[in-house]
């Protein structure tokens, strides 16, 4: 059994609820078949297994190194990466034209799930430059295409995604990089960017920068930001390199966990580069002026996706370490067998034990599942046969993004914890494994919009976009599958069915309360609460569609999908119901918090 | 403002609260005085601002190393404990005939959180000191006592406790480790221990190993344990050190966090510690043949509470630097205010910040004084002056033990992940001190019983205690609390004191029921969620006390404890409910859960 990720479960996600397979139905993945998508979960497993993973616990014991301006990364890093871009993964999902395979998202994000929970730090690399092909591929002129997506797809050029400042972190009106345009029609900016991941590295032979800074015309806020491509060294017409641009690593962020990854500190346009050099780091518009939020939104949606990926994949290793210590490591006897004369017990027989596997199992397993249904509504936003259905999967995917980015980030980490308790005292130490997965996932409720900006995103935004017609879509989406686990005749899923109307029908109401209040800051206040309920009834409806895959089916892994079906409702689901009393009171302790009473 | 811990909650604790001036009425502790009281804690607050928190996350950079057979600890632990030593601190609530100065332990408490909090890694040898004097003060016969008392309470000897061993963690009965009598009424010891903080290092002149292990009768289980003195040195007569005994380090664990105590395996008996060496560790029975765990457990339940102090001290004092770090940084503007030109303000103000802060003072202040007020238990245990009233306390504090030790040990680490998420991504930096305190303090809910361990002792074991005389303590102790609260004619108390009424109901009618069951294996099965809402309607209680304090007095500190207590009774308190439900349900979705499930 592999302790990266379960095939098995990828495959039943896949092929036993998302008909994967349907999917070939469709022109953009026609040349793809079941078979080819389990070759690149073959070759995918076996990369993943071969040259991420003996290399992780290097990668967090020597973390990359400032040396001569530049940052440099363990040489295993390089080589896992060639190995993988080899094999033509850089972005497996893109558009043949873009250097893709046009792989279905679904299996792209099966595939995706292997190196993240192999390798968190290394897998970030190429996660970070496809997703800024795809804004490229969306949004770029055909020069800029032709420029920059061919070397990346083949993992030669590397991407980023810059953002935010030292003083704009969750502010992003606050950002003060700003662009200048020039005669020739390209900018220069200048400004200081923070917390970049892979900012620097010496992997791979150029960077290409996205960047968020003000446009020549400096409107305040948001709405004065554009974007700009702003590659490490210039590229001449024929695609070689060209000069240093001036973008300058400024530091390198010491972090807890993630250390595989560069983080870093870069100043735009100080002319650190070279002596003398050029005053400002030469950028190309991309999306137009004023552009830059919708554009880096565009990478941003992707993103937190990805963050929750990132977080299931490290909480679903965790738990397969666990498992793996708790069926094989003996300790002590079960409370009705307590002769010490008796051999000791695996820790399986623990019933506390089989609680938190448990609990570990509905976290991991739920978030995969939510993630790998969003990938879902990707494949519809692209394919589906009508503009309408492609329009729906579009609103449904953005109701489900910040859960898609936040649910899992808090309780794949709570997963990584249980794991660590598992182990016990071992699990606390460095010669095991699930100490780091916990350091590296606690990045997770931090970065691309923290934990609070995923509620005010989801109360605040999401469920009153289109006057209610995301929040009507997931009503009606959920309903669905609660009228499929009615009609199963089945005793266990009527019981769930019935729970998660309950619990639906108390959201809906709860929402109508919060938004009939009319008062913004009392409503907000309580946001986190808001989608952390929205969340556990997310995942409530995740494991019972999880539950009516598995229906009828017989066999030890059908079993624990209805076993931990059978926990998120009778363990997980209730915990919302306090939350949405809260809710519902309007509850205002924390607004009415003073800063001195601290 | 000290970043450390709050002298004055501290003072509200001691002196608005627990009225430890009172104590000074007793026999005991007729010296001391108020103002001796807080002689010694502004001692404290110095030496743990001057000596033990400028090496904090030097001890975790540089954690112990394995050099010629020892451990070798950094410079600054040893200089900042000769102070520690010096100003008599290694035992002060100790008699004065054993080196202490009598100090109330309620007092004695408030100071060990300095500490701690200053520096949880150094701070553990001593206290490793206190609790191994304090069984050899309870237990030794006299010359143990006139051997080792005096060296440890001058700092000169460290102690340990040495309980587990590679096979045998939260399973006492597996203990290998044998004792055999000799001729001369001394014992050899033969065996294994693990994970011995303190085991070995290279600061005291000699360790005093407490090690449980088997008697020559080789009872079965825990009844064949016995307690044995083994020092690292034999002592001559005249107190000089004698030969090296038989107890050799074989190496250090590598923890993620509270890196500043070696934490050891060690050999006994195996001869390592010179060439031709003796084969077995000279050991010395203390407390009686097979009474190691009765012994033991004089330790441990010190151990126990002090495990939750530890928890306490590391949330506190990253609360405080969550405090500091979101008055002064400026970030984004309030939901109802978002004109970007307008400047930024501190995170403070943003009502989700406010709620991590104010959540995270519930946490840290109610455990602290769930924490004051199990010492102050202590001081009724051994000064009060009717035998009832100390059998009263110690049963009561019996009751509390584990609350003391698992509550912290959760929501408190859970604090110290509030206050990474405050920070944002300065947070998860090694440049900020929270991410040490979140790693350090995870250790908690593993040692001194593991958070599971601590379900069983309550559930199956403290409530069911004397007939339930243990339960019916608890109960009248809350319930007098809810008297006082409702005579007191607050509207905001009469709330809180019919949540906590209601609360407590339903938890004896589930005691009720679970006890009612007669199905043990069922039962225990949901021992942890037992503990868990045990110990949040315990807190709530504690809150009740601390707002009964405030009562009536005007100013933002009183402010802060009405607006924590009304936090916690709307946010928290109602958590046990889909707790309580799930425990009369007797459910049995783990324990039906099978090992080829997962």
């Amino acid at each position: 059994m592999s302790l990266i990720m379960s095939r098995r479960d990828l495959d039943f996600m896949l092929f036993e609820w998302l008909d994967a397979s349907a999917l070939t139905e469709r022109a953009r993945y026609a040349d793809h078949s079941a078979e080819t998508f389990h070759q690149v979960l073959d070759t995918c497993e076996k990369i993943a297994t071969d040259h991420f993973a003996p290399h992780n616990k290097l990668n967090d014991q020597n973390e990359p190194q400032f040396v001569d301006g530049g940052a440099v990364v363990i040489p295993e890093v390089r080589r896992a990466l060639e190995v993988y871009r080899d094999a033509g993964l850089v972005a497996p999902g893109q558009l043949y034209e873009y250097g893709g395979m046009q792989l279905p998202a679904v299996v792209e994000k099966a595939c995706t799930t292997w190196f993240r929970a192999a390798n968190i730090g290394t897998s970030a690399y190429p996660f970070l430059t496809a997703a800024n092909l795809n804004v490229i591929a969306a949004y770029g002129e055909d020069w800029q295409k032709a420029t920059f997506i061919p070397p990346m797809a083949e993992g030669r050029f590397f991407g980023t995604m810059c953002l935010s400042e030292p003083q704009a972190g969750s502010s992003l009106s606050d950002i003060r990089t700003r662009a200048v345009r020039q005669d020739d029609g390209t900018y220069r900016l200048f400004g200081t960017k923070m917390w970049i991941s892979g900012g620097d590295q010496n992997i791979s032979e150029n960077i290409v920068h996205l960047v968020l800074a003000r446009s020549p015309d400096d409107l305040p806020g948001v709405k004065g930001l554009s974007l700009y491509i702003v590659p490490k060294f210039l590229v001449n017409e024929d695609g070689s390199l060209g000069e240093r641009n001036d973008v300058v690593l400024a530091g390198l962020n010491h972090k807890m966990g993630y250390r595989g990854t560069t983080n870093t500190l870069l100043n735009f346009g100080e002319g650190g580069h070279k002596p003398g050099g050029r005053a400002g780091a030469v950028g190309y518009l991309i999306g137009g002026e004023n552009q830059g939020l919708a554009c880096m939104f565009h990478m941003m949606n992707e993103a937190r996706i990805g963050v929750g990926t990132g977080a299931v994949a490290l909480g679903y290793t965790g738990y397969l370490h666990a498992v793996e210590y708790a069926r094989t490591r003996l300790q002590g006897r079960p409370a009705a067998a307590k002769d010490p004369t008796t051999p000791q017990v695996p820790l399986t027989r623990h019933a506390d034990v089989r609680r938190m596997l448990l609990a570990a199992k509905a976290y991991v397993e739920g978030g995969l599942a939510l993630n790998m249904f969003c990938a879902r509504l990707v494949d519809e936003e692209r394919t589906a046969d009508t503009a309408e259905a492609r329009a729906e999967a579009h609103l449904l995917l953005d109701m489900l993004t910040p859960i898609a980015k936040s649910w899992p980030s808090q309780w794949c980490l709570e997963a990584n914890s249980l794991a660590i308790q598992v182990h016990g005292g071992y699990g606390y130490t460095r010669d095991y494994n699930v100490e780091q997965f916990y350091r590296d996932n606690r990045l997770n409720p931090i970065h691309e919009g923290a934990h609070g900006i995923q509620g005010i995103d989801i109360l605040g935004r999401k469920v009153a976009m289109q006057g209610g017609a995301g929040l009507r879509l997931f009503n009606a989406t959920l309903e669905t599958t609660i009228g499929r686990a009615r009609a199963a005749g089945d005793e266990a899923l009527l019981g769930f069915a019935a729970d998660l109307d309950t619990a639906l029908a108390r959201l809906n109401a709860v929402t109508a309360t919060l938004h009939g209040a009319n008062d913004l800051e009392r409503t907000l206040a309580n946001a986190t609460v808001y989608l952390e309920a929205f969340g556990h009834i997310t995942v409530a409806w995740i494991w019972l569609e999880q539950a009516l895959a598995a229906h009828g089916k017989a066999g030890d892994f059908y079993d624990g999908k209805r076993q931990a079906t059978r926990y998120f409702f009778h363990w997980e689901l209730p915990k919302v119901y306090p939350q949405l009393d809260l809710l519902e009171q309007l509850d205002d302790t924390t607004l009415e918090m003073q800063d001195a009473w601290f």
